[in-house]
């Protein structure tokens, strides 16, 4: 009668209990960082209006969504990510909120990539942003979170950098480099690829696509010569038009040292982030051996809220998905074991006494503790593999003279330990 | 530059932070029971074959899903339902897991359900199976586990109710009654509405559409006048067909009787629930008022594995949503406070603290406290405002004084009490 061989979509995972106990870990860290910075966790729909996606990203983005008409003549996407989203929401209620919004929300993302080995279509994704302060104290609080997410699995310097760089302070030296204003976002883009198409490479394109003299080009490569701050402030500290974004960046980077943070942080003006809508701060995180894509990537964007909601607040956020980041802590070992648990395991010696197995499971399972029996009876050998497996720390038999007695036999698992407690105080304090 | 006016679709829900708290108490509130009951959390992809859902309900489904074609030429939905991905996901692994399987899941679903007021297109639903046990201990197991979701909420016997009947024990009842094999799906559908038709819109129903005699018209209704298990038994327990699915039931309702939990269990055969899946229980938890819709629902599928995923195993499960449920726990007022709390607010006097700040505030959180402090400087009057409306417990105030000193002084928000402290041993135990 069936086509017995239905299967998840391709680039879709099932969650099976050990692979839902991973994701449950991270998640469950996610949010313990979070609410450490005094973070409030939100979340919208995964299923949007697709021109709240084409207004922030324009319309090629569509050739990478999951979008359709709804029943309703709707132009509908499911979720590509989630900053659409929260500037729509914060907008909505702006008036009302206090000021600065510190939220986060775990979104489930979706999007029509190409298939390739380890490429997935969904995703979960944390998304914690600061809305309504522009101060740098915002960049470093932002950063300083998305390092303690990181911390607070076990990784350390050892493991993972923050790349940090400035919009801001990369639009005032290209500008300072000759870079004609209407060509920055082109030239952001080409300069992206500098660690891997090399100082030449990308040379050749500036003159090509960008149609900048020699000049230009020799003094917009100079810019990124510079691998440490202190170099860039020395060499542009008393730029007109850098200064003060130098003077911007420094406080960042004081408040991470105040922090403790410093190891943690590496400034790199190659990191560009493709989005045009970045204005300011923009970091990645990448693990240090260089072996997976970014971990994390964020940094402030001051119009979107005005763009997508209607109101002019600054902002800054990032978005750390769960994929990259398992396949870190999976090789370094840092995931937890995810062995099934059971406080007990209560076992009656024949039928007959089974009432007194359900009202024990039952009161033990009222006070908290997790219980489980053979819904089918079985043999005692059986029901105590059954304990076993299940990773049971206790069980309590119940036979026949138990009953009349009103006793059970508590077993500890772990010791083998064996005492004949009345029922009734089983599992009391 | 923009349409500034974007909202979520009609029927989608955006939790912000005093919504979400809402949602967040419901689902650990969830997970904490059915932990309790010994039942492991999975997920599946929200996005399955359309197939999936058509295979397991008929194309009629197709009317109220959020369907389309994706890039690839794949028919796919949003997710209706949990169900065939549970038997999709159970039945691959068949072969490898542990029976019985206790799973249990809380997704987001989708229907595009005609627009009416309150009527939502999208809920959480926690979904809770046992798959591998036709013993009636599971029955017994899954009813439990059902009432005490609603108990650990705060409600009683006096909020609501769990009505349940059997499928088994029906059709046994209805082929005595002479309804022919062939209409018995049909006559579930028709005795279903017998609380909202009447006897009488019932009787004329069975007559014309299910196209029964008087007599046997008669004696079906008559299976519907014993309200309790007692008068089905004493009429029909020594029938032939309906004795062992009598003897069944008994057996269910007596391990209920064990567990204690009778005075939440009411016998009531005209609960069909309309699904022709259904091959044993099935239940319905209602508010004793009858004011709102099933707050869940469930029962046994024995036959849905075979079906969508090629293996016999008999299987049972409830879905419990998020809608009905907070508007009952709303009504009777067992929704939790979701004011925001800190353990502490940390004010600089003047900017020069702010690395002592910063500091002070990156150990506390680093030690599990939930710690906030001013983004931009503030005076001191504006910043112990943020902490009362932000709920600290209490703050720290640092000023040039007690910087030369090492100290800042702790206030206890709620007593007003002060004291100075060295700042190396804020936080310590």
């Amino acid at each position: 009668m069936s086509n017995a061989n239905f299967q998840a979509l391709p680039g879709f995972r099932d969650f099976y209990p050990d692979e839902f106990a991973v994701r449950a870990h991270i998640v469950r860290t996610w949010r313990e960082v979070a609410r450490r910075y005094g973070f409030q966790e939100y979340d919208g729909p995964p299923l949007e209006p697709l021109e709240l996606y084409t207004e922030k990203s324009g319309p090629e983005i569509v050739q990478q969504l999951y979008n359709f008409t709804d029943r309703g003549g709707r132009d509908v996407a499911m979720r590509p990510e989630m900053t659409p989203t929260l500037a729509r929401m914060a907008a909505a209620r702006a008036g009302g909120l206090r000021k600065p919004i510190k939220w986060f929300s775990i979104p489930q993302l979706f999007r029509y990539e190409r298939q390739q080995r380890g490429r997935l279509r969904e995703h979960f994704q944390l998304n914690l942003d600061i809305v309504g302060e522009e101060d740098p104290a915002a960049d470093a609080e932002l950063l300083a979170a998305a390092i303690d997410m990181l911390r607070a699995f076990g990784l350390t310097e050892q493991d993972f950098v923050a790349r940090v760089s400035d919009r801001g302070l990369l639009r005032a030296l290209l500008l300072h480099a000759g870079v004609p204003e209407d060509r920055l976002i082109l030239v952001y883009n080409i300069v992206d690829k500098l660690e891997r198409e090399g100082r030449e490479g990308v040379g050749a394109r500036l003159r090509k696509e960008a149609e900048m003299g020699d000049d230009a080009v020799e003094r917009t490569l100079d810019v990124f010569r510079h691998t440490d701050f202190d170099a860039v402030r020395a060499a542009y500290g008393d730029t007109e038009g850098v200064a003060p974004e130098i003077e911007r960046m420094a406080q960042t980077f004081g408040q991470l040292r105040a922090m403790g943070l410093t190891d943690y942080v590496r400034f790199d003006l190659s990191i560009v982030r493709g989005l045009a809508y970045y204005t300011g701060i923009v970091f990645e995180l990448f693990d240090v051996r260089g072996e997976l894509r970014a971990i994390c990537g964020g940094g402030r964007y001051d119009n979107l809220l005005a763009q997508v909601g209607g109101v002019q607040l600054p902002a800054l956020g990032f978005g750390m998905g769960d994929v990259v980041l398992t396949e870190l802590l999976r090789d370094r070992g840092l995931l937890p074991e995810t062995r099934h648990t059971l406080d007990w395991y209560v076992i009656p010696v024949t039928p007959e006494q089974r009432p007194q197995v359900l009202a024990l499971v039952h009161r033990l399972r009222d006070g908290g503790a997790s219980v489980d029996y053979a819904l089918k009876h079985q043999g005692v050998g059986k029901q105590f593999k059954n304990a076993s497996a299940l990773g049971a720390r206790r069980t309590v038999i119940i036979g026949p003279e138990d009953v009349a007695e009103g006793v059970g036999v508590v077993k500890d698992m772990e010791s083998g330990q064996e005492s004949r407690v009345p029922l009734a105080e089983i599992g009391r304090p």
